[in-house]
């Protein structure tokens, strides 16, 4: 599918728009407008809850009102994006739907039983219409079928969306389509799904000025308020919306001041508005628009931030601030449309992600930390303002002069082939401990961990041990090993037992279980290197390794000297 | 209607009695007379559990073994209270029920749509029969419906008792009927019940000696077990039910001793009954009453604290502090059926609440802290010995010369109009941030915050702003401000910028987003004055205020002279 | 039933093992052989996992891969044990069949009314169909409905087994029967499950190297991780295991390393294998067996320890020690069979722990802490290393020179006249608060606590008061009392109001509801004494107590000295 472009004149700036609660008020319809312009505002969205405004009755349609609104946009120099809804089902047609979509998969039983190691627990399907979708009420501990679930619940979504957009195609064949993205979230396979959409965009939601623990993904990273923490957080969101389709995106959503469900929902202090945009834009958004344009009376978001308050005027900070930032992506609208180079990429691929956190052990209930390890690796190269595309096995690895590759639990022989290839030819690959472990089939790899990885990283892993959340273990750098930088450092959460194969060791283990063992090593394989990290190390020793690796590597970067901790730049 | 007296020649003493345990003992029915005489019992709420022994199978009924116990008890001077059961049901005669009443309501769909704010969201309703009852299964963010729904099961719950009251009325006309209601249970409009009954009463289970961070309504105020905090919370339960007919009320249930059911069922020490019971006296009950008279050997509070133990006799602690304080109530006959007369009251509104604590923002997850509010004022008033009313938007406020309104997020017009005359004939009234929010369908004000309370307060609330718990600010008190005291403050969980339109500024804020803007006002309107507390303020704060407030107002105390922290005088 | 006999020549010494996961890898089941000889392994547990492998479609088994595997296994010398399931059903077929179960033990409605007194809260039945098993939609108040639920769990397990295992004596009438225990199992009564099979065996998963706060019975005892706590709890179960059936036992299940499931999935250190292996073999077990003999390629515990890895060669720490293991289990041969004579008991009895779990008061929410009294109760005698077993209200007393019998709250006339007869003959008893309190229908004792045991201890025991997690009293000891220790000490969590009539006052405690009454006991009754602690005590007290009672009694010990803490024998 050739993507249809977007082709804008300037940056996009405004939110979403809900005139269908105000039918009975031209006054403020009106005042809208005028509003709008005094805001820069020039792209509006609109129809998100207007299905019962639609179709008030099934059957019975009223597009008058929203022809009026358009209109008047349109009169006043104001584009307009249109919207629809969707989500998770187990209705009889899905699962149905599933054990077709399985049997097109599998062919037959024996294979699925196979592949899904049903004979643990005594788990044998002898009829299709035996399996159901993972339940808590029925099972939940087959992971060949979790897994197989999720990659199904991902194909129906791409399905139902692409009727959708063949409803658009037959009188629009060249409008671009997007989806509102989000983020990270974790139930769709967000690479395999733009694969059908023109462009890529997504709603930020992020929790500036927070503090306090981690709890979800829109509370702050860090537990002292740093703000740059979730800063470099965001950007890694911002480029793997990026990355999606390899080209501008759009910032969907966002929110001029408070979000209303978040637990404290705190405002968005002075200033901190133009800045979260403003960073969108600096990594490829081609829009800043909000959620919402002026608040509801009523509903569940009627104390969400918008442009225009209850109260309706202009008079007031919010409204103020956005009005100023209009005018300087006005400024700004040459940066519409155009790229980035990336030559670093980090690995983040959502099957891996769902067979590591579907697995039981090494160890549970949240406590894996797959996200938080690539964020980990990211911020070393955001803080030293490296562009970095975000990927996963599809990637054509060979655009990149460093590939990140944290925690590849699964890992398909094909993408284990073209790793081997693109550090033959000289990339330079990092790797780390719970590499290798299973197929594409969850099962795991017999002779060896990290299976397919093993010649390419020249070692064997043996054992893989846990560490309760207050326990630390000291790893040495070695007299005078080749990343050039001496001491020792503290490893927590998870380290490997590893067996060199031809790798060098850079740094070993200093007591307990693995004493002696190799905690970091690196392996020359054709014109490139590969290093093998075999514990979750503290900041410190991240921030050297990557000032050594980078050193030598030299990806593109967007400012050539180190800046301040907190402070990244962004092309 | 007109409410039936009490006309009790004596306070009431003694609790629930379930001789229908024992039908098989008549030594321990004798006994248990001996022991009540004994203690100095003259009460006795039968009947309680007794519904399968008086119907032991569908419509066979035995009532014999009722009317000798009754009889038994009068005999011996004992007086009789008699009981029956109610609760939350959503069986399809409900919904039905709970649609016609929407229909009474609203007319039509398309009032009911509009108050709704249905077009959020997409929610409208085209039918009648589309409307369910909120559910975690179904619709639970439409804010309207959940008021209404509230609504509706207060209305519902009075529409049955009210159909057993007239059961009592055929035989009875002049017995005055109560129903036991829970303090300040979120569930039910206590004002608007209170109307359907003749004598307010509640039950009494407040966690004495407790420590540890607060966790229930039943656990203690403070995390250092400093009880005075807990007594202040019960002394506003007791004004509640004192309040919600305007004269004495009953204390229907409290424990002798522990309440087996809470995490740690902790015994109350030497005095603690006669202290507490002494309290709901001097608040206005004319009665001291237990639950339980005996222990049941099985069942679920089989180890509730109660007068007579498994052991059978009166030599026991329990017994003896029970039998001692029979006397001492004996002692205060004169004091049953006389009132309190009030001079400040302090505004605690169900609707309010509903409304406020379902709405997303400005704090989730129970961090809003109404009720925490209305009891940290009424602390300030309680340490100082003031007798308060706790009323909500039925009263006439023309009765006091303080009105304290906390957090008046949902400000119907009629309520905000008296509120003005109350204060332009003379009275005084603190009100504070998240004010004047909502109308009556939970729908925002338009033009400004805090709505119709804009002119009384003389200010405009622009932005309110969400602290971390951890989180302060600090507000300094202005050059010779009005309330005499100086100093500086500290503000948490919430704080508003307000633009004043005519008040004057008391305080300001010191730093951070509202820097500079004012923090405490004062609105000088006809004969009286509003003050308006833009931030929730630490305790020196208040104190300071109320300080000062009361030195000008005056209303009435029961002790002129300030107490010792820990200590208040009731009347 | 004659239970049938082990007559082992070695102790076992293999695991689970699922050769039906490699139907198709011939080369990997004869691997298998190989390295389960170098791994010194004479015994598998095959059949697991296997139902749907021997009964691939309804009706169609196929037995011969099964009788392949076995005469393979046979002909190397490795002896085979068979396997199936179970679990907990409220089908209607189990709910008719607890209905009759009731109608047998009860005969009439009236006398299960009576000893269940529903006549609280109005519970009674007037039908047997009304009788419903305890659910969170139905009823679950009602205790000794709870009490009768889990006693007819029990038995219809047993119904269950038996039937099984008639199908296997039909074939086999000398082979002996066992069924994988879980310890202390919270819903099976083991002692009564104990008298219809040949052999106890149990699964253990402890988990050693643990730290952090104790959260379930797999994590670690104390808080700072010293796993002597834990090795002393385990040391209880295997007792507990050996007590059942007071002969040998079977570890039939144990991890060579990791347990996937646990939050931390940690491995066992170097040694920790050999180490708890042996101290299942000193407490009586002829066996070690582990879960499992190879990891499964997919499935819930495909990272579970095993003795073959993933890798699939011996070349791994994990199989070296398993092997090593192997050779010195070989070398004690002659260990097999032998059996243990102890001379102290500790009662623990599951009839007892349900119904004093499932009331409510005097501490709730998992705060009693039975199980954990019992342990620090055996702690005492374990870091003495006296010989213990561990019994249940079915025990003969007479065995013993001391018996431990904490929170004994429910309590059987016979079973307290069986305890008066074995203090009398001269035996050393020691109880703790919170006993004698119901009898087997969960009733409480009328006419003062503890009830049927009050002669024994002397003593009347007026009230129970319950402490805040962090709240402790003191108590000291009286000058020259027949303990021979003098000091004073803190008591925790429950301490109780105990009047003397008889027993000698040993200590009082110092302050608070309580001060001056007597906080330890000591009463001689006929040639023996009974001990009584009203509180619970630190482990200061117990282990001065102990050292003071095991000195007078003196039952058998495996190691005459005191050993360093940490340290015990046991034989």
């Amino acid at each position: 599918m050739e993507a249809k472009a977007l082709r804008l004149p300037a940056l996009l700036h405004g939110g979403d728009y809900n005139p269908d609660q105000w039918l009975d008020r031209p006054d403020i319809l009106a005042e809208d407008i005028r509003l709008m312009k005094l805001a820069g505002c020039n792209a509006m969205s609109v129809g998100i809850f207007a299905w019962s405004a639609l179709e008030p009755r099934e059957g019975r349609f009223e597009f008058a009102w929203l022809d009026s609104v358009i209109d008047s946009l349109h009169a006043n120099g104001i584009s307009v994006i249109l919207a629809t809804p969707s989500g998770d089902c187990r209705c009889p047609l899905c699962v149905d739907a599933f054990r077709s979509w399985l049997r097109d998969r599998y062919g037959n039983l024996e294979k699925l039983n196979r592949d899904w190691w049903t004979s643990f627990w005594s788990h044998g399907f002898s009829e299709w219409e035996e399996i159901d979708p993972p339940s808590t009420i029925g099972e939940t501990m087959l992971h060949g079928l979790d897994l197989d679930w999720k990659r199904f619940v991902t194909w129906r979504t791409i399905d139902f969306m692409e009727a959708e957009i063949a409803a658009i195609r037959a009188v629009s064949p060249d409008l671009p389509v997007t989806t509102n993205l989000m983020g990270t979230f974790e139930g769709l396979d967000y690479f395999e799904l733009a694969e059908h959409i023109d462009v890529a965009s997504w709603d930020n939601y992020a929790g500036w000025h927070g503090r306090g623990p981690r709890t979800s993904p829109w509370t702050a990273w860090d537990p002292e308020g740093r703000d740059w923490r979730l800063a470099s957080e965001i950007g890694f969101v911002h480029d793997l919306t990026r990355s999606l389709k390899r080209k501008p995106f759009l910032l969907m959503e966002s929110t001029p001041s408070a979000t209303n469900w978040q637990p404290v929902a705190k405002l968005k202090r002075p200033g901190m508005n133009a800045l979260s945009s403003l960073q969108a834009v600096a990594h490829g958004s081609d829009s800043v628009l909000y959620f919402q344009w002026r608040k509801s009376r009523g509903g569940f978001e009627k104390f969400h931030g918008a442009v225009v308050d209850h109260e309706g005027t202009e008079d007031n900070r919010v409204f103020r601030e956005v009005a100023e930032l209009g005018g300087r992506l006005a400024e700004l609208a040459d940066v519409a449309g155009t790229g980035t180079r990336a030559e670093a990429a980090i690995y983040f691929d959502w099957e891996n992600r769902w067979a590591m956190e579907g697995a039981k052990g090494p160890r549970n209930d949240g406590l894996l930390g797959y996200k938080e390890d690539c964020l980990d690796h990211y911020y070393r190269l955001w803080r030293r303002s490296v562009t970095v595309d975000v990927v996963d096995r599809r990637a054509d690895f060979s655009r990149y002069k460093l590939v990140v590759l944290p925690m590849a639990y699964m890992m398909r022989d094909d993408t284990a082939a073209r790793l081997a290839e693109f550090v033959s030819l000289g990339g330079t690959l990092v790797g780390t401990y719970w590499s290798g472990i299973v197929d594409e089939h969850d099962l795991c790899r017999l002779g060896g961990f990290p299976g397919p990885l093993r010649p390419l990283f020249g070692l064997r892993a043996e054992e893989i041990d846990a560490l309760y959340p207050d326990e630390r273990r000291t790893l040495t750098m070695e007299k005078g090993n080749a990343l050039g930088f001496e001491g020792s450092f503290e490893s927590r959460h998870l380290w490997e037992a590893v067996r060199p194969e031809g790798a060098e060791v850079l740094a070993r283990f200093d007591a307990d279980l693995f004493a002696g063992m190799p905690a970091v090593c690196v392996n020359s394989f054709g014109k490139g290197r590969a290093y093998y990290l075999a514990s979750r190390n503290d900041e410190r020793f991240l921030d050297a390794f990557y000032a050594s690796v980078l050193s030598e590597v030299r990806p593109a970067r967007a400012w050539p000297d180190d800046l301040p901790e907190g402070v990244s730049a962004t092309v």
